[in-house]
């Protein structure tokens, strides 16, 4: 005898909690069938390099690594994307478009808190070799979509922006360090607006550059005011294509039915390498991290490969979505489905009940007998409180007649029916 | 640039692969749920300690383990049966029957051969808290049921055993050490007949004894026969109680449906906690390792917390269940779902065509529109190696009409429906 803990920062998940997750996850996965993505799957363990290559000694820092027995070093994955970048640039016979998703369990070695835990599950999803803006709107309608079947339209918005249109501001404002200023600004809401200002004048934005700036900043703009958005800052962008091209795809995704998004200077990704839209999606009150976030990366693989192909996709974590949904009443199982606890009395009625059971089994349906000792009366309270729709019956009475009664366990109606209508239920 | 590859032993999946995995992943948590049972989840990494207690030092060997930041020893899941057990005597609060599965990825770090890689998939299920033949027949049912609903009816078979009454076999042959010799007959069909006898023998099983258990392990009885099985041997067992238990649960489960089961004397399986009923499921061919594996187990509880619970559950592997499958020509997605792959000509059409491709995508369906410059004959040949069923046109001539052009891409069929009659599809 001995007691075993689970380890720190880590989750059990009970049935309670796991059958909407499991529904979460097949939401998930419709709506990326819906979209035409189809499912990959790779490793738990990759060769830590991979990681040092995308994003640097930091995220290094955080992952689960360790030396194998052939003092490899190797890493439990911290992330979605490098993984699927190795499966992509290692098949050369792939026909583009591609597109994959999947929802890898990911690790992250750092101080657990709300919204994050050492592991999670993240569903992906990444479209390679082709760069219009509907591919872009795809991403995003697809993410909107995912939350909308989980009943979260209205709830949420997606704030988005042009990586390049970004830096170009940046470069016209006085800007002489983009990368540090974009690292800067991806703090925006997390810090203090006077420690932003500071690093910004640091980075060469000063005096009236920075302050319209700031106020750009601070503000997000729905569909009908991106036109103006920029006008404030009085540079010659009004024709830029990458600020076009912005508008189009939120403009796109309006017109076909994903409306939650706004233009919002400020979501700039941190990492490096993305090289278009970027984009993130937050709860409307603010209360939460980003529920998901991605853009377009069309150079990363070259640092896997030689070749440029094009790349947009997004990660969406399942733990601000789970916070998120009990936040809004909406973490709760609702299958709509019937299901059947089957009481047999004495050795016949158990023998019948038995062999109803599997048949009901065979047929889809969910169904248990009682195989205990209880009184009916325990039997049928047993089977409320286990949330079984209907109770079938077999006495004495329904052997000789050949018949089952049948109680409906929510609003407890019984009635009885002839024992080859069970095929009928 | 740099090479990166994937760690050996371990696979990508690739969507013609993964696509049929996710169809059996389902078919698995939908057979469990027609069962009744309830889905849960674990963390990844344990506490090395965990598999010590329940497996002793040959499985630790096999882990992939290592130091945390704080030192602890910790490892990748090699199984599921310590983390189902541990989350089990961590609430009290459950009401028996507990019926749980799950369907996690587990790592050994041993040499990679056919039918077993370093990480792998396992459906698991187990049912806590009552011990009636039901229980015991319920999870082999549950096992059968989910091959049949693959395809697979009439190409396996389960061998079944009870372990105390194997142990009685034993004993009165002469045995003297018991969980040896179970430990050589679970090596019966892997190593040969004269090694076998030669540790038998040294456990005490001679003469007229040895050759009669030797001639009694190289049998399998179908169910008409178990009665009958150990009569050669000449033992006092006939009306044992676990011999007449496991002949129940065998006709039990014959009655219900499930039919391809045999009494198989060498099925013992290794471990030493097992306690009662003990079964594999095998290729009828016996082309490969053994597909599923389980029994009961009412005492390791106790190795965790005090008390005794009863418990019976069974693993499924991926990768023998997938090298069957492929063997058998059933591994092959048929998903009887139409797919519309939507072509819109000059920019009006283009537009035209991502209205309706949101609009089937929100009903639910698989779309996608040709967003290359290809010419309309290499976009439907596009479609058809996607496996799109339907391809969908809309040129200048249906715009209009307002109608759409609905190739069949199976059969050539063309015709023409008018616009709303989209939602019809």
């Amino acid at each position: 005898m001995s007691k075993i803990e689970r380890l720190r920062g880590f989750k059990d998940y009970y049935p309670e909690d796991m059958q909407k997750r499991e529904e979460i996850f097949s939401i998930m996965r419709n709506a990326a069938k819906s979209f035409g993505f189809l499912p990959i799957d790779y490793p738990s363990l990759e060769m830590l390099e991979i990681y040092r290559i995308k994003s640097g000694d930091e995220l290094v820092g955080q992952t689960y690594n360790f030396k194998d027995k052939s003092n490899r070093e190797i890493t439990l994955i911290p992330e979605a994307t490098p993984s699927t970048m190795r499966m992509l640039v290692s098949r050369k016979d792939l026909v583009k478009p591609v597109k994959w998703y999947n929802i890898p369990k990911l690790w992250r070695y750092e101080e657990p808190q709300s919204g994050r835990n050492r592991e999670h599950y993240q569903f992906n999803a990444d479209y390679f070799g082709e760069t219009g803006i509907e591919i872009d709107a795809e991403l995003i309608a697809l993410a909107c979509e995912t939350l909308n079947r989980m009943g979260l339209k209205g709830m949420y918005v997606v704030r988005v922006n042009h990586r390049k249109l970004m830096e170009k501001i940046l470069s016209k404002l006085g800007c002489v360090n983009i990368q540090s200023s974009i690292s800067t600004i991806d703090h925006f809401r997390k810090e203090s607006i006077e420690t932003i200002g500071n690093k910004l004048r640091d980075d060469g934005v000063v005096d009236d550059n920075l302050n319209r700036l700031l106020n750009f900043l601070s503000k997000s703009y729905p569909v009908s005011e991106i036109q103006n958005s920029i006008k404030d800052l009085g540079l010659d962008l009004l024709e830029d294509e990458d600020f076009l091209r912005m508008i189009s795809t939120v403009e796109f995704l309006f017109k076909n039915g994903y409306e939650d998004i706004v233009y919002d200077p400020s979501t700039v990704r941190g990492l490096s390498y993305y090289t278009g839209i970027v984009f993130e999606g937050f709860d409307v009150d603010g209360k939460f991290r980003s529920i998901f976030g991605g853009g377009r990366y069309d150079n990363l693989s070259q640092l896997f490969e030689g070749q440029e192909i094009p790349a947009v996709g997004f990660g969406m974590g399942d733990a601000v979505l789970e916070n998120l949904l009990k936040e809004k009443n909406l973490w709760k199982v609702d299958n709509g489905h019937s299901s059947y606890f089957l009481v047999g009395m004495g050795r016949e009625g158990k023998n019948k009940a038995a062999n109803l059971l599997y048949k009901l089994r065979r047929n889809g349906k969910t169904a248990v007998m009682e195989n205990s000792e209880r009184n009916i009366s325990n039997s049928l309270k047993h089977a409320s409180s286990m949330n079984f729709t209907h109770a079938i019956i077999i006495g004495e009475k329904e052997l000789t007649e050949r018949s089952l009664t049948i109680k409906n366990l929510i609003n407890g109606e019984q009635k009885k029916i002839g024992e080859n209508e069970l095929d009928e239920l």
